[in-house]
């Protein structure tokens, strides 16, 4: 795992989300991104060598809504970037952690990622990234 | 805000977590560290220019001990390196953030902290740090 890749943070309001972090990085956010498969609108501010990604649902079937039903808005994943995905994957399985999608799918941002259960993972829900060249 | 200097998540039982988090990383914690003002035991992982701190209470009275009482295991902050702490909480505090300690105090580290409450910050407890030089 090279570094982390970003933070994903669940909102129930993306305008109102992105005027507040805003304010607390004291800069725009420098792109929103629909991602279809998963019926969310993200925007991401940069800090560093790191990003912030907020998640709105643009739809009830959403993991953002279903997060959000049950959870109060805050911090939705971690997600780490790392060079060969399907090695992580095959590594951390055998490792005993619970993979939720074992074949990469197309994520934000231009990149493969999956999931780690976070039953298995202290209850942190942990995504792996890859750069598509 | 030049980086995010770590993320903290509270945990049950340290050691477990450290055998966890040691598979997930690939490697062990460079090192742990108690922090007497807060009550807490940690432990530290690298993943590039980032860190990742597991919290656990040694007191009742601890943040984190009464943390864990109300909420699951999981993330508990996230920390963003500054370079002049002082200066960005006059900031925050003019941008309507509420400061939970606007004297910095000193954290695990080598560190000076201080910490952004989560109702003006989207659900998220946000802390910032700044190297003891």
């Amino acid at each position: 795992m090279k570094k982390i890749e970003h933070i994903g943070i669940a909102v129930n309001d993306l305008e109102k989300s992105e005027e507040l972090f805003s304010k607390l990085f004291g800069k725009s956010p420098y792109k929103r991104e629909q991602v279809e498969s998963e019926s969310v609108i993200t925007s991401f501010f940069k800090t560093g060598p790191n990003k912030i990604e907020l998640l709105a649902a643009t739809s009830e079937d959403s993991a953002i809504a279903k997060y959000l039903s049950k959870n109060k808005e805050g911090i939705h994943h971690i997600a780490f970037e790392v060079s060969d995905i399907n090695k992580e994957i095959k590594r951390l399985k055998e490792e005993g952690f619970v993979i939720l999608n074992e074949i990469p799918k197309k994520g934000a941002d231009n990149k493969l990622v999956c999931f780690v259960h976070p039953k298995s993972a202290n209850g942190v829900l942990i995504e792996l990234c890859q750069e598509i060249k």
